[in-house]
């Protein structure tokens, strides 16, 4: 991830499919008139691809890419395998992912595939290798994109039969021989000991809680199996195509790991639902999500632009960008005017190529009637087009964006993230919420932020790396990062477990010249929680610490126990801190680390792309800084080399 | 629905066959002396009339009606089909509903039938014919009664293999051809076309929500299928006898189409518990909850009254009227000495000719023994009875009670509850809550008001014409309102969708004399709502409006958006205002149309019937008002005329 | 129960087959070392004792025995039944229990088998039998225990086909007829007649709540097959050893009866984890939770200490005692310090002869690896050792504890907990909560507690008994309860249902010697409730009480109601008191009955024994009384003579 310098477009969704022909080029017209030079289309129109088993209709998809091309768009070409068609559940009746209670997850509306049902992958291969071979090469299919919202809707996760089997063969491959799962997974305890894999369940509708090792197994093994559907895609479409491949993730969806399934791909992109978000994945308080309402939380989608953006090895777009109200989030307000826009500036100031709105024209029928497009359902206008359209003439004149590396790392792992949801030890407790505390932190003041996965090794561009609640620290990451140039923020849990889920011994965090040992663990009701000695409490997860005589205690609870420990360059936070205490604790290693930092009020917030500094007002008020006035949605682009 | 002069009387529900029989004729001349002259028996006793298949004993049944007849009292008898016996289960074992997780409906309490099951529907008219051969010319049996409160414990809805078999028929009689329902239902989305009716399954356990139209399609079969069921029963009825043939309807059920049933009746009856629905189904908060919990809503009992008044054409009776505390609710106080007459009352007053007590006597065992009745399990007098015979005295003073048109018309319309509840777009939106808003907001006015289905066309009668929320109003309903000397209340979402669920183009509302358009869509949270420049709020569903050159804003939100709109006789409101705004707004708009009111307090409300007007004070404290001060649940009836 | 001089002993809870061989020595002589002198295992481990079906590995055991013996510790010898190895279930493969959605309890976690299952049974006794042949002589195994917590994570109530048979047979041996089993449940109401034992379903899957007469039975079904299965065990037991047996119970778990199935045993121990109760299963508001967050509730424990004693008809222990943090609970913060230190005592005070701490040492893997022992992880001492060892300590110094009766009964009875949890009549009633409040109210006023069953008769050693809410009062406990010489604390609730859970004839509470009659009940919601004229509320469930002359009102609601009510040694309570309530109530009536009583405030409680009186301090201050200031998690001993 060098610097680069981007000439950021802007795109659509569209479905040919939903309109008559004859409409087609007066839409893809409009778009270009827009500003829009991307167009994404297909990837749910298998019925009309194939609307009987090999009976194949294509032409129409051919027509519609001519159309869309001789408008000067490009084309994201989407594969079809979200939505296979009725037909193939008589074709693969055990296709159906089963649920958590056992229960078929049934067509009739979308993802009711098992990712490890052999006959439905090969079906799956099929269409995209069809697809492939006849829009390979195809000058106007400028890229191509697998599925849609791999995990949405609860979907990684199968209880099914196809899930048991392949369970049962990937346990086999990973512990070789029985014996050496159950000594991994500690089944000794409560007699679970397996005779054979064949033996082996599937974790759910146990009694009480299964075994953490078997549940941590299960959901790498679950991950795998989209990693392994997704690449059988990639596969089949590189053989006929040097367009890039990319996928649409989802907001907060942690599933499976979208490092190992971006490493297939070339670009990652990701579907950006502000509001909807807001009222459906984003811990806040009431007051909290009164005021973000009609604007979306000021650092949810930074947090996933920069997520992303390291899923993608730097290439990131939004594939689904927001444009007005959403039908699918308990309550689905408005946009604030203004916002469409500062949404998008948003992804462009953290490196997206292309911000992409979903989709072009509202469909006045099925389930996403009520969700907004850039025109309404009647083809006038809807608010969000003239702010896409101001976008686009803003780009011309500012020209290229410039990305550089971050000051700051922070590691985001996904089998943390696992790991935590098996055993959070306190309600509510969640890897993203610890890591997004932090995060903010950083964000109020006033950093920027590159995430990475926890397969880094070279930090030297950094001066802080924060990698709070990474469970499993492999021996050559710790080592890494005691040696990087960088302090480390580490802790509550970083370290906590070995790679199989086990408390380690000797006892976390167990990291490289870190003579801190966790003797204890404290999980607490989040409020009111223990005070800290400056300010600020430490709830939910609090971790007793026995420090060696190297190791400095820069900030204790007010029972005088440790809080934040330093030695070398680690500094290890002994619990989950509130927003006071985060940023002020943050504040603090930051100025250790050389890092300026600013003091943004809650609904500013910036962020530095090459030689200039965007500004972002989320909040409904204008916010004065410096000397300066920033209306409600505001943008502000400014030089600052 | 002319002006009649009715006579109310009183009744009661009574089992015999938990009785001794040597207790019938003491219990029959009771109740004949405390002056009831109704009675209501049979509908939950099949196992005692056929105790094993084709044994039928009827001689109790047959002494029962004599010993009751003799006392004076007439009979309502009841077919006993909402209870199966055991038996029928292993005759007919597919004969379960199903539910939405696809589990079993099992034997043990009540209404595990499935509508759709044919084999059970061909036994349910086996045993009325029995029994309308039997006494159909009984003198004694003056009405019958069908099944039993259809509906209850949501039972309409089934996801059974009979089901499944029935809707598809039942699409294909509606769509003619697959291609027809895949158009209607707009399943080119996300590939859910069918190539044959028989894929067609139902709407549950999809992966995410099914196509709405689907949903729609599914709850209009359901409905179908009751009045099927109810229609083959009144037949079966009809051939033996010529007493009127009548239902018990509950309170805020509305899974099916109670006008659709009821056009099969010659009275529609339904089943008040005011205190039970106060805390199950009246949307309010802790205070409302707490102000009312020994009295019930005020508005509630009322507005069911002059629901099934006009589900019967005319005619309406309480057949189960709450007489102490029940024993299903989540909570179950005893009611504030008085109510019980006051309820009658107000049953009265709405043009109730009979209200039935539930029930004689409270049962020591089984699932009601918690239940009070007019006696108390010992067989002594609850309180309940006194205030019973208190209004049979006080209606032998009063004379008949004419009822007449009120001048003000709701329209009240299940589909659109279906379609509601199908996409309510935001977190506790329902259909009912926002026509009881407007219902609450007039009778706090002090108007009384007839509620009529959206299959009304003349509304000559009338000065204001309520529909709010009539998702589908179709073209002949739209100009017959636009016709209508009244003013017309509609919005939020009158008119907002087709027939079949979809937005219509041109967008909504699309009424006739109406230049508006539905612009976009707004469902924020409901507190604290977006102000009106009047005072009040708007909140849950709001639609930003275009209005056209003739249209008149007569009330803004803050923002500066319409919140009503005046063209011709149409007034149409852009939003779910709160109480507060729902009284403003409404009182306007009656000014406008010449309509008289008053301003009640939240615990007095009032009617007209005839050339009286009937007062009630359902607050726990004495109320004054005009000069005059009513006691806690006191009942004043004056002359109006 | 008798005055008995203990010697207590403390104890912890070890699994030699988690830890290497070389390893047992060493722990053995360090738990000795501790002052610990008895030792729990084996009771998880079948699956290293069979690991396959007929395999044995007793020879490990053999010497973990030997090992443990010879350092002085004597060994509580666990079977295994609680989780039946994996190859179980492929030998029956119908002994899951199915929950009450009919979905099976699968394998992986532990309990998973259906006490119903006669195949499953015999193996349990093989099992059993095996372990009694081969250490039913061996020195060192000083007491056997059953199974493990039966009845923990739901367990007792299974809904599998076999349940369902031996239901069956279970009614045809209560009933002897099925006319004499419908006219018991009356049946007759709904039509829910059966023809044949065999028509009898599981109450489970009804449409509305099953007839209350049904879902009461099958919890004295339940209860009954646990009993059952657990004197299999017994028996086979005492075939081969003379050793006390003994079962370790939980902490409010009430599905089936522990004096039924205390019967067969010696001693009656629980598990006694404070902090994870009161997160988990102990109603309190937010405030109470947070004050005693680290200490537990200062009733809880005491509570069921009194209880086991009663159940252990005198002996009672805790074999479980919570030394740290637990991994189950919601929130799971670490006690305070000194807890484990004042748990024990507590424990001691009222009568434990041995208290046992689970587990030895924190196990690094599997479910419960973030569960505090003695040792950590690492082996390290955790800070509960040094408590423990500071109490084996202390009891060295204070030589033996006198347990005598106390001067107040409680009746405690499982069979009024179902019939509460049949029929709570308001959301959140239950029998636990009414005598837990009554409980705390008399220990708040510094006195000490027995309970007793349903059973007792004779009461010649109490001045008080009190059985609020008992809800069957057969004949016998009615007259003895008449004729003693206490003071009996009677109502809500008590004698209000038959045997058969029906309202009884004459009207309840049909106590001999008391003129009162429940004319009517009220369940308004708790908050605010109703006011009593001496101050404080009745809420949740009220009675209205009819009086005869001889009655004398002691209490009135504000509404002029009587809401205690005294006759002869009866004192009748209408209602569920609040805290404040309950207290004032109770203290009058101790007045009366010559108790004296202390002024306690909520975090000081007391036992007395023998000739001592202990103090503990719950609190996380200090708190002063009597001139003397105990600290935070203080305990005090003084001479009471």
């Amino acid at each position: 991830m060098t610097t680069r310098a981007l000439r950021p477009e802007l795109g659509c969704c569209y479905y040919p499919e939903h309109w008559p022909r004859a409409r087609w080029a007066e839409d893809a017209r409009a778009m270009a008139a827009a500003g829009l030079s991307w167009v994404r289309i297909g990837e749910f129109a298998w019925a009309r691809l194939e609307p009987r088993p090999g009976e194949l209709h294509f032409d129409w998809l051919d027509e519609a890419i001519a159309t869309l091309g001789a408008a000067g768009l490009r084309v994201v070409l989407g594969t079809p395998t979200a939505t296979p068609p009725r037909w193939m559940i008589d074709r693969h009746p055990d296709m159906l992912a089963l649920d958590a209670a056992g229960r078929p997850r049934r067509f009739g509306s979308r993802r009711h595939y098992c990712f490890s049902h052999e006959g439905y992958r090969a079906e799956a291969v099929r269409i995209t290798r069809l697809l492939a071979e006849r829009y390979g090469a195809n000058p106007h299919v400028a890229a191509w994109q697998t599925d849609n919202e791999y995990g949405c809707h609860d979907t990684t996760l199968s209880y099914s039969p196809a899930a048991s089997r392949a369970f049962r063969r990937w346990c086999e491959a990973r512990y070789g021989t029985i014996d050496a799962l159950n000594e991994a997974w500690g089944n000794v305890f409560w007699s679970m000991d397996y005779a054979s894999f064949d033996e082996i369940e599937l974790p759910n509708l146990t009694v009480t809680e299964p075994n953490p090792a078997h549940s941590l197994a299960f959901r790498r093994f679950s991950s795998d199996q989209v990693v392994r559907f997704n690449r059988a895609q990639v596969e089949a479409i590189r053989e006929h195509s040097a367009a890039p491949i990319l996928h649409n993730y989802m907001g907060r969806i942690t599933d499976f790991d979208h490092f190992a399934l971006g490493a297939d791909l070339d670009i990652a992109t990701w579907d950006s639902y502000p509001l909807g978000f807001l009222e459906d994945r984003v811990e806040a308080d009431a007051a909290h999500r009164m005021r973000f309402a009609r604007q979306g939380d000021p650092d949810f989608q930074a947090f996933h632009h920069d997520l992303y953006r390291a899923v993608g090895r730097g290439r990131m777009w939004v594939m689904e960008q927001q444009p007005g109200p959403v039908n699918w989030a308990p309550f689905n307000p408005a946009p604030l005017p203004g916002m469409v826009r500062l949404w998008t500036w948003e992804a462009i100031a953290h490196g997206a190529e292309v911000v992409s709105y979903f989709r072009w024209r509202q469909l006045p029928f099925a389930q996403e009637q009520m969700h907004a497009g850039l025109l309404r359902p009647d083809g006038a206008e809807a608010p969000g087009l003239a702010e896409a359209r101001e976008v686009a003439r803003e780009l011309a004149e500012t020209g290229a964006i410039e990305t550089a590396r971050a000051p700051v790392a922070l590691i985001f792992d996904y089998d943390a993230d696992w790991a935590w949801t098996i055993q959070p030890h306190g309600a509510g407790n969640s890897y993203f919420g610890l890591v997004f505390t932090v995060y903010r932190a950083l964000r109020a003041l006033g950093l920027s932020i590159d995430i990475l996965p926890a397969s880094a090794r070279d930090f030297s561009a950094y001066r802080l790396i924060a990698a709070p609640g990474l469970m499993h620290v492999p021996d050559d990451l710790g080592h890494a990062l005691a040696r990087a140039d960088a302090l480390v923020l580490a802790g509550p849990r970083t370290g906590a477990k070995t790679a199989e889920g086990a408390i380690p011994l000797p006892l976390p965090p167990a990291l490289p010249g870190l003579d801190v040992t966790v003797a204890r663990v404290d999980s607490p009701r989040p409020s009111p929680g223990v005070a800290l000695v400056g300010g600020g409490t430490m709830g939910r997860y609090i971790e007793e610490l026995e420090t060696g005589p190297e190791a400095r205690v820069l900030e204790r609870l007010a029972n005088g126990a440790p809080a934040l420990v330093a030695q070398g360059n680690w500094r290890y936070l002994a619990g989950w801190p509130d927003a006071a205490a985060a940023r002020r604790l943050v504040r603090g290693i930051c100025a250790e680390a050389g890092l300026e930092t600013l003091e943004l009020p809650d609904g500013l917030r910036c962020r530095l792309a090459g030689g200039r500094r965007f500004w972002f007002n989320y909040d409904a008020s204008p916010v004065a800084f410096a000397g300066r006035t920033l209306p409600p949605a505001g943008v502000l682009i400014e030089d600052a080399s």
